[in-house]
């Protein structure tokens, strides 16, 4: 889930966020905003750290505030599957208080990572005592499952190339006429992985897209020189145009 | 949204499905019930019909009794992207009242489709009145979510003829010993569509499932002799087993 998008405009706003900034919060009555914010708890995880692993009880959602988290599962034959790979302004974790109360994938911070926590048994309460909190989860979770079904159209109908931009878009969530640099992952891999790619196929589709859009990738920087030119070349092969409703 | 494990079994078990059969729907109020009972209409659609388009005002939420329906979306440039190819158990629109109101991909008859249909707006309130419906379509998203999040993983850890297995398995919701015989739409590319291959990757891929588990193709029937032994062949490149909790 997303915060505001206001708000969610990774590598172009800093400063951090707070629970009334969250959209699964917004409308919610203060007393209540105001429980979370003293539950709350501010961390600093070092880079490799793992938060939990999956079928852990699930104390805690988080909110990133700087940094990547890498969210996976193992299959049976003990090879690493990533669920996705997330940076501020995403919630994980808050799902579990509709699931059996025990995280159903592993997470760790692929890099020094800002969290904010907050307690899942105040957020099953809560659900309880204030029917807009379950609306608001029930929007949050339609928009992502839009997303979702997004991606699985992705592919379809768009290209290595085209994917990646798209990944790289959704990190953006205004129009800015400037160049936009963005914070990734320092290890692509893990990009690679969450858009369902072989580490050489995604070298080389990240290399056409360079060519195609004048993006310029610096170590754990990417620099987009024209977001308009990158979302022609991402949005006419999908359903939705730039910036994407949901 | 799927209904109930205990019904959902496509291909094995006969009979019509009614709204308190629904997860969406347990442990809900009889008045409520009986509510969406009168307000339903059950339809003959015939193959081809379009039941409507992406952007149309969403009036209806529909339950498959029988055959598949294809939901998609348009592409900027005017192809067209399959969402999903979905039959009997199934739910689809009900996530319009979450929405801006206005259904977001369309939805074709791909066969002669039997349905029941409800009012949207009848949902919408139904929401507001009864907080044990919320909670209990927060469940069913939330599953829905934690299976979008295992095709999504899949792209990455199974091979073409494994995720056509997992398309199958997941219209066996339980592990019976003796074959099972599954309907599939007659044409095959929309399961291709679905699964994100081109038809040509997927006719190759469905050769060497059918090489490796037995598995019998005639028209739209497809038999299954062992589901063991598909879910082996299938399951070990998973972080699931069958059958698949969500």
């Amino acid at each position: 889930m997303k915060v505001s998008p206001k708000l969610d405009v990774p590598g172009l706003k800093q400063g951090h966020f707070q629970i009334h900034d969250i959209l699964m919060f917004e409308g919610i009555d203060a007393s209540l905003l105001a429980a979370f914010e003293v539950a709350s708890q501010h961390r600093h995880v070092a880079k490799g750290t793992v938060l939990y692993i999956q079928g852990d009880e699930a104390e805690w959602f988080h909110l990133i505030q700087s940094g990547w988290v890498k969210l996976f599962r193992e299959t049976i034959e003990g090879s690493e599957a990533i669920v996705d790979v997330i940076t501020r302004g995403h919630l994980f974790g808050e799902n579990t208080v509709f699931e059996n109360g025990c995280y159903s994938y592993s997470a760790q911070a692929v890099e020094d990572v800002e969290l904010i926590s907050f307690p899942t048994k105040l957020l099953k309460d809560s659900i309880e005592k204030d029917p807009k909190l379950a609306t608001n989860m029930l929007q949050s979770m339609s928009r992502y499952r839009l997303q979702q079904h997004r991606e699985i159209e992705h592919f379809n109908v768009q290209n290595a190339p085209q994917r990646i931009g798209c990944f790289l878009l959704r990190l953006i969530l205004d129009a800015p006429e400037a160049p936009v640099t963005l914070h990734l992952p320092y290890d692509k891999t893990l990009i690679a992985g969450r858009l369902g790619m072989k580490p050489e196929t995604f070298s080389r589709a990240l290399a056409k897209l360079k060519e195609a859009t004048n993006l310029r990738v610096h170590g754990s920087s990417v620099t987009i020189p024209s977001v308009s030119i990158l979302a022609d070349y991402v949005c006419s092969h999908c359903s939705n145009s730039f910036p994407c409703e949901e």
